[in-house]
């Protein structure tokens, strides 16, 4: 039996372009940059190309890309790292030598001064560079802000930060799955020192307003971290347009590596390392680098990037013919959530008239995600509350992702199956 | 021009069968445990049979094994994770709902409770689970002890620790490259809670007294790490045996995939998570899981299982005859390094007649180790500062180290464009 996935928005499969671009660093150029040999030095010079073509993906500079073993070490470097950092800035003395020279061995453009708030000052779409948090003492845990729709590891990050005395609040989404630039506003503080807003939930499928809040957050002084793993490969992501001061990558969301992953630091912000050893990647990772990885998510970025536009149009149609395909078929007893907010193009949250674990052992060919658990609630539960679904709806809503693979074959058999084991289940 | 490799210690490529043990995961079965699926649940079981893989050539149990992404996050989580983990068992009382719900998802067998002294009392190689710190007050810092010779990820983790109060020591090795368990020993504190010792040194080969350490600072109560990421692979590593309460391990030092690792974590040992987010690895580690690196690495240990012992005859004897070639060809102008101690069957490290750098440039054929930087000193530096060379016998001091791959073909070029080198300089 063959398997229809639905469930590209928990991982893909590696791009055939992605491990063609792998293979050769497995056996053949195995070394790593450090070594003392010319093949070291180029596999040193295809790392960087391949940190030009993530950047490339998200419209920064390559010096502003830090490859991470994945989002969920992206999301802690952002926000650990920040504090640390920010906190060893402000003049904190007792940080050993160590970290000390990890920060010298940055680019010298990675640093505060080589900021040039001048070239940004007249154009809109670039970020203005605030030189927020200098001025703010992150010497005294303060005030974090954090949407409830983010990611588990977002949200572990900050509860780390809480058990050092920072003050947590959670910014409740509204009904339609948006986190609004204004629930945040109406929270900052003047002790808040960090606002946490993804770019897309990777249960809804909503778009969150990240420009307006980083703009409101700046103007207060208050820096932003963006976790973008659900937006890239599905939309087209623009670090710079966003305005977000960290953005975090995940390979495996888009048909690059597991294991790989990056945050954009923006120019000018200091970060410290979370994880301890030798200074690599600016500073701020230690490890042998994971060269295969950092080539792979280096292919599925400039894979992505040429065709991220294309892909977004065709999956809103897939996407809107399966949801028009499901209703019909369940004879309107279905009801898609979030439908009057930006989504992105692949994903749908929808309510099924059945029970949807049941709907799911009886479409045993489809992969997609349901509830699971609701103590600790999934990811997938927990975006449902925050949009108050009731717990009889959250059993009753499955969310289908589609990918760059599915066809209209697949989700007419999808819409098929579906039906069928509702109707089954209903008699 | 073909390389003649002989820096395995640093990094070695990805074993046939590893790669070929791999490849399914990578777009076939790529799908992640936790999806709502039987092909999810069946990669679930490979995964964890890459656990028994790994737990199998450690000489422990497959739940004693957790997946990192490499050698540098498990001597980070080692470290840091046990400081956290014994300060929370001490009845801390804010660390977050979170994790405590994390580690109620480990299971039964990894609480405290089940350790079985009564198993282990009679068996001498049975470590003897010895419930240290349990006494110990883990909410003030308190006293590390450190060898000179551990890897910048273990002093780097240990430096973190400084910045929160604890005390560490550093304790030396001897100009054989031991550091020894009196050293150990004699440093013993009241409020001393935890000693990292390597088991092999990367740059000397030298072997560590592990056990005879962990015995000395059991009796004292005193929990033990040890960084073996230069030992898997080369000669049989039981942890059992060098009774170890944390025992790292890196992938792609021996033929296993870059950014795949595991630490052993003695069963009864109360670790925390580094990194936070989803509860993974026994709540030890968040993130998808890199299914293809941990398979990755499953193969590679049960490859090292079936051949470690006649892998470590076949390299002692290769480097044996590379070590006479070198000293003959080189009219004694050559000293070979820690002769007396135990080493590694793979490693030499040895002071040439004329610069170390002049001569690898001069043999670009060959691909092995120097002393690259003083300040900060790299890896090699450290190491024969540590067995008190002077800073012109390092900048004369070459590390090669062979691989399974190693032939007498090899080692007999890499002698003779050694010697040529060292007589073109020398005139």
């Amino acid at each position: 039996m063959s398997v229809i996935y639905l469930d590209f928005n928990r991982t893909t499969p590696m791009a055939p372009s992605v491990v063609e671009a792998m293979k050769p660093y497995w056996q053949t150029h195995f070394m790593l940059p450090g070594q003392e040999h010319a093949h070291a030095q180029a596999i040193g010079e295809s790392l960087e190309h391949a940190r030009e073509g993530v950047a490339a993906l998200a419209g920064c500079e390559p010096f502003e890309i830090v490859f991470t073993g994945g989002g969920t070490e992206a999301n802690n470097l952002g926000i650990l790292g920040l504090v640390d950092g920010q906190r060893q800035r402000n003049g904190r003395a007792d940080f050993s030598q160590r970290q000390l020279q990890s920060s010298r061995l940055r680019p010298a453009s990675y640093d505060t001064q080589s900021a040039t708030p001048d070239r940004d000052a007249n154009q809109d779409d670039q970020p203005r560079h605030p030189e927020v948090g200098n001025d703010a003492n992150w010497q005294v845990p303060g005030h974090i802000l954090v949407s409830e729709l983010e990611h588990e590891s977002v949200l572990g990050a900050a509860a780390r930060l809480a058990q050092f005395g920072w003050d947590i609040e959670t910014v409740p989404a509204d009904k339609n799955g948006i986190c609004d630039a204004e629930a945040f506003e109406s929270r900052l503080r003047d002790d808040t020192r960090l606002a946490c807003l993804q770019l897309a939930n990777p249960v809804l499928g909503t778009i969150q307003p990240v420009r307006e809040t980083a703009d409101a957050c700046h103007s207060r002084g208050v820096l932003v971290h963006c976790d973008a793993t659900q937006a890239f490969g599905k939309i087209p992501v623009d670090v710079k347009a966003l305005r977000a001061d960290m953005v975090s990558i995940s390979g495996h969301k888009f048909y690059g590596p597991k294991g790989s992953g990056a945050i954009y630091v923006r120019r000018g912000l200091h970060l410290c390392p979370i994880l301890f050893g030798e200074a690599r990647e600016m500073g701020l990772r230690p490890g042998a680098e994971n060269i295969p990885a950092c080539i792979g998510l280096g292919a599925a970025a400039s894979m992505a990037a040429r065709c991220a536009s294309d892909v977004s149009d065709t999956l809103t149609d897939l996407r809107n013919y399966f949801c028009n395909g499901l209703i019909s078929s369940l004879s309107n007893g279905a009801v898609l959530l979030c439908e009057d907010a930006a989504r992105l193009p692949n994903t749908i949250a929808i309510e099924l008239p059945g029970e949807a674990r049941r709907i799911q052992r009886a479409a045993r060919q489809l992969v997609f995600a349901t509830a699971q658990s609701d103590s600790p609630p999934d990811e997938i539960t927990r975006a449902l509350r925050a949009i108050q679904r009731t717990d009889y709806q959250i059993g009753r809503t499955v969310r289908f992702s589609l990918g760059w693979t599915s066809s209209h074959d697949q989700v007419d058999r999808a819409i098929e199956l579906i039906a069928d084991a509702c109707d089954t289940l209903s008699r």
